[in-house]
């Protein structure tokens, strides 16, 4: 029962959450040869100021 | 100090939120032979598009 | 589907790991009117030195 | 930048982890549209006596 | 490339959201001698009725 | 009561460890001027194999 938590930066559309889940359960399914009904994605959005790189928030950098 | 996250689905009132923190801190402080006032507890609540359950989110699944 | 990961201090025998997964999926179960059986329980130990409480590890403060 | 925390249960190969760590990444670079050169992928290992399902750990319920 | 999580209470101003990201990211490159711009810092916010300190939300104790 | 989880790569000795929980506390404390005392610090170790970076291990990276 794999489970994945993947952290994304806010302003994705539902469409490309929707694709993310499949897809990374189908990856995830096929490199551990275990059955898609099994893994369970959980999504987290940050906005922009919550996510730090290399000491800078995204927000500050302009990304 | 034991620390729990529990992610669960958004829509859960705000006393069922506060009676699964008295219930998870009570079952933990049991279960490890702890003090209740070491137990913390967090929850992260998830839209139903941003978890999936066998490649599709809970949203499209009608969940 | 809740989904709990309680982080522990590591040395509690295997019967109190598994009476833990069984109180808190109970509490959970209980709290949320969510059926047991969808509820998952991720237990992470701790080495005494990876944990600190008001900035000193378990080990050095000898708990 | 996103960051994926990926947990399975204990027990799979090197090799196993790799594919899971290239393929996870593609599919997560592909549904975001974001270069693959940005994602991060952190795998945690779960002792079966350390993964509850509906109540019991995965060593209990033999799996 | 150290990444850190780091559950806060809501209500903080993005100043000093900001000022988190700087120290964290300084105190984490000092003590592991690695370069600051490996390190990431992700903050997740929690409603005060989301975080159980012994039992109880903040919201509940008043905090 | 802010809680940081920390995960780094494997190889570090205690003293760096116990180094990161002073600094990355003292850190949070200033910039959320809350009190050292009420920060909780959690380092996870993961192994070479088990960190992704841009679809390969750092193990295969030779990191």
């Amino acid at each position: 029962m794999p489970i994945a938590q993947i952290h994304i930066m806010e302003g994705r559309s539902d469409e490309q959450k929707e694709q993310l889940i499949a897809e990374v359960t189908s990856a995830i399914a096929r490199s551990l040869d275990s059955p898609e009904a099994n893994v369970r994605v959980m999504i987290t959005e940050m906005p922009k100021q919550h996510f730090g790189i290399g000491g800078q928030s995204a927000k500050k950098l302009g990304r």
